[in-house]
């Protein structure tokens, strides 16, 4: 038998496996399938190693959504009449799954409410918790308002629940938009579910992580092959797992600095927001806020508009209207924090992150005055 | 207000939507978000005009395995006491969902048998249907044996029984065996819904595509943002779909050629494996076969040895075994057309691609030669 030899030429017959010998199957048996599974174990262990979890309670899915969708869909099949607590500003990979399994009488659930601030109370969640609760489901933090959801002190209630309850409660959050700016201990944020995606840590789209805490119970919602511990089948995208794994570890190294950073910028983009002479208010919490996070309602004047007239002079910007008839883009979460909140009010959100210069808020700021001087007219 | 101008200094504010901003999310609606958009539609335009669909009809997934689980479990879902039809030689993510409904008793299947050539008949199909039928579902080419199944007969046979029944019975196939070499017209093909993946066709990993017929009920499997029609939640994973989009129009390019250069290659590859002085069964159809598919059985071989030894001298080549007790990798294939295999006898497969050469195939002869005497005394 010739040595293992690096020179050795390559004679790639495993077409039907992978159609690029660059990025064969990992669940090939020969050489190049068995590294492709190498890399796909070291992006598993990179990931792990940074949420302090142990290599098996990693899966890689195609994206938050599906991390979301696994998560709660997975873990509600294992009970016969689930009650589940979760917030009523969820992402709507979370709260239409919730909508789903309610309307299709799976499971039964306590939307609870959010304080005025976007933040919830702790005490409330505690108080929903009945004999039945199996899941608890709470954002790290929010996409619209960027509130931070107090996930350590909601772990500490579900811990001393689950000491004197039969059924123990698991504990699920969405970090997708927390992962960039705070901290991502599993341990220490005392989550047994926890879902992420690479595109918003400036990795590529269509690939995400599910955290599963060993002795979770969880089944598959899709059906195939028995990869990723057998919860998620079909072929590894390892260069999108490697992808999220570099992205992970770059956010790690830069995070204090540029929390710092920002939160300076978001707090001058705020500040020079005072000045203009217009009525604004603020969304969500200004303490408990990811340090990237600026959104406010302009009384009277469309949101939508707004980002059109910005997009015209080169700044991309967010919105979503109040309108309740909406197609899906009206925004339950402005809803939530100010239910008096008037249908043609929406809400306006910039978000900062690496590239974002003082000088790019001064522009935003400026290029905001004159469109809000332009629609004056038209809108008051 | 200043005009649209490519030079215009882009400011962007919507890290929280996506990250990158050479990769914004196509739902936001500033000047990035519509752009991504444009790709998106534009990738969805060029795939739909290859299958001869309209573009409504494209939906891009996370793969293969998510296109057939979304095909299969969101019609189902549309009944109450489906019954569906389909083969035994199914992929693993058709088979494994048929068994899961089956399982779970959502779904009544019948697995009509393949015959010893692993093509099945179109009567059979057709003498399996009941006034219950809601779904035939068969694969274009099986992705073991390269065998081609008759779908322009079966979908005549179904345009038959639906003239005559009361309740339609949608047709499923997948094509991701096939996309490389067979046509790829879904009218022609008479499918109502079709599933195949970037990766088999020189693409990228985790991404595919669910073509579904104008009229076609599907309900979504996953919950959350109203993207792909509502019938795929997630940011849309616009470069994966672009990439998908060329991979599938280069296959179309030198489909002809291709197929022509292939299919001697592998004809060659089978006379000279004839010309080792060892048994060995041809598994599947020689007529109705994939150009690039050779799979063999060699009595009384461990087929993973085989595939290892094989790597060893540079070889990549794929390996099922028999074994009814196995890991999940027993190939159910090669027992489905010869019941009578030993459990010691597995299959082993060479499939052939782009860069395949005639000097390729020549040193894997002679490797398999080799390996062949230096095993016999350890088999024999």
């Amino acid at each position: 038998m010739p040595k293992s030899n690096k020179k050795l030429r390559k004679i790639y017959l495993d077409y039907a496996s992978s159609a690029l010998l660059e990025s064969a199957n990992p669940g090939a048996i020969h050489e190049l399938g068995r590294k492709e599974k190498e890399k796909l174990d070291g992006a598993r262990s990179q990931v792990a190693k940074i949420l302090n979890s142990s290599r098996e309670e990693i899966i890689f899915t195609s994206g938050a959504t599906e991390s979301n969708n696994l998560a709660i869909l997975g873990l509600v099949r294992n009970f016969k009449k689930p009650h589940i607590v979760t917030t009523n500003i969820e992402h709507a990979s979370v709260m239409e799954v919730y909508k789903y399994l309610q309307n299709s009488k799976q499971a039964k659930v306590t939307f609870v409410e959010v304080e005025p601030t976007g933040v919830v109370d702790p005490k409330k969640i505690r108080k929903a918790l009945t004999k039945d609760t199996v899941l608890v489901s709470v954002m790290y933090a929010n996409n619209e308002i960027g509130t931070i959801e107090p996930i350590t002190e909601i772990a500490k209630t579900l811990r001393h629940h689950n000491k004197s309850n039969k059924q123990k409660v698991f504990f699920h959050t969405d970090a997708t938009q927390a992962m960039n700016y705070l901290p991502v201990n599993v341990q220490r944020l005392g989550v047994d579910l926890m879902s992420f995606n690479a595109a918003k840590i400036y990795g590529p789209k269509g690939v995400g992580v599910l955290f599963i805490k060993k002795g979770t119970p969880l089944q598959k919602i899709m059906y195939g092959g028995d990869q990723e511990r057998g919860l998620r089948p079909g072929t590894e995208n390892v260069g999108g797992a490697m992808a999220l794994a570099s992205a992970l570890e770059a956010v790690e190294k830069i995070k204090v600095k540029e929390v710092k950073r920002l939160t300076k910028l978001r707090d001058y983009f705020f500040k020079e927001l005072k000045k203009i002479n217009f009525d604004f208010v603020i969304n969500g919490d200004l303490k408990n806020r990811l340090p990237n996070n600026i959104n406010i309602t302009i009384p009277n004047i469309p949101s939508d508009l707004l980002v059109i007239e910005l997009s015209e002079r080169g700044i991309m910007a967010a919105a979503k209207s109040a309108c309740k008839a909406g197609d899906g883009k009206a925004s339950y979460v402005i809803e939530a924090i100010n239910p008096k909140i008037k249908e043609t009010d929406g809400s306006l959100r910039f978000t900062l992150g690496r590239d974002t210069t003082k000088a790019d808020i001064n522009f935003a700021i400026k290029s905001l005055t004159q469109i809000l001087l332009k629609l004056k007219k038209w809108y008051n």
